[in-house]
């Protein structure tokens, strides 16, 4: 999976018919240093989450595997809110204190 | 999902049986700030996309998801024509307004 | 999927038993003003691609989805020959008149 | 596959529910050198992965092949621990002796 | 499919169970002109490649489509020991006369 921030959201009525009702969120991939990368990824979002949130995307089938996703043509599911990130048992990001 | 613009269409009549009928678009990637990317994509239509048009495509088996696509070799498809996108709260692409 | 162009053959005796039979082809892809990239692929063919002709490639599960490819342990797959391409209405790539 | 060392963990509470009990493990991918790349991963863990182990992470579908994963929106697993890497017949990395 | 040399193997004994008896082949990728890529991939083996030897790579579902590889977490497959490779008409690589 990825971490990403959520950065905005993407809105379409003319769509495939099993996309009805679906979220579209803008995520901005981040660095294992919590930098932002020039890389981004609009994803459907099952857990609820919002702007500048981080989060963790699957992507591919997994996106699918939820059973109210299944048969949507989506290949990136929103799937965790991050709680926080440690590396080398430091805090790199924590939701509560937002360190970034 | 990635965006991306319609810049034109690709046109093939010795191809796979199953692919008969299907349309396939020539799209080039955008960026999150709305540039386009030097990467472009070949991709089945189920929406009606026209040229330059903002669109969301899927990959992978997601392509195959729409029971008009099953079985179809196929690994790219245009899943929607983007309305509007939106980063931080700010407007960077409306397709009534074409600010793009 | 992605544009390439058919470079040359890859020929192996020694391979999964499911895969005799098959014939390999080493693709180049094009980038979307028609140029050669950096990158290659090599595929199974099920439409008779030549020398030097432009073509289709699907990857991943797409791969395996004609009955003739099914339980294969390939990843991409010639899906079909281009006639043409076109980009903001202006003809890139002709079959007939190999602009290219 | 791919080669990555565990440097850290993700910890999430809001979360897809098929998602609860999963581990998360923050892993840099190491290049055939043995140095560590700017690239990460965020798998999940069946084998009980530490803190510096270099490890093989599985992506795509096949991070749900075990049972114990099926049906769990993940797109990257740690599959095994490594013991060691040799690379034209000398040792690159061993678990025993950390070379690296 | 990729073509990559193989340049060494990686062992592990804590690993996930279904993947006992599986070796892997530490491979480089390929350029289309023969050269060695920084880029590398690790791979189960279903056909006994040797060091050295070049190889074609299936990755994604694609490495579990043998029966021998079903439902093991692995993402990428040695699914051919190439003899030759030819580029426009000439010969770029033949395992006899190890042009490379």
């Amino acid at each position: 999976m990825l971490i990403a921030k959520v950065r905005g959201t993407v809105v379409s009525t003319q769509k495939d018919p099993s996309l009805q009702g679906s979220k579209f969120l803008l995520l901005q991939l981040i660095d294992e240093n919590g930098n932002l990368l020039p890389e981004y990824e609009v994803a459907a979002d099952c857990v609820g989450a919002g702007l500048d949130e981080w989060v963790l995307i699957s992507r591919g089938s997994a996106a699918r595997q939820p059973s109210s996703q299944e048969k949507r043509p989506i290949d990136a599911l929103v799937v965790a809110i991050i709680d926080t990130v440690t590396v080398d048992n430091s805090r790199l990001y924590s939701k509560n204190e937002v360190y970034r």
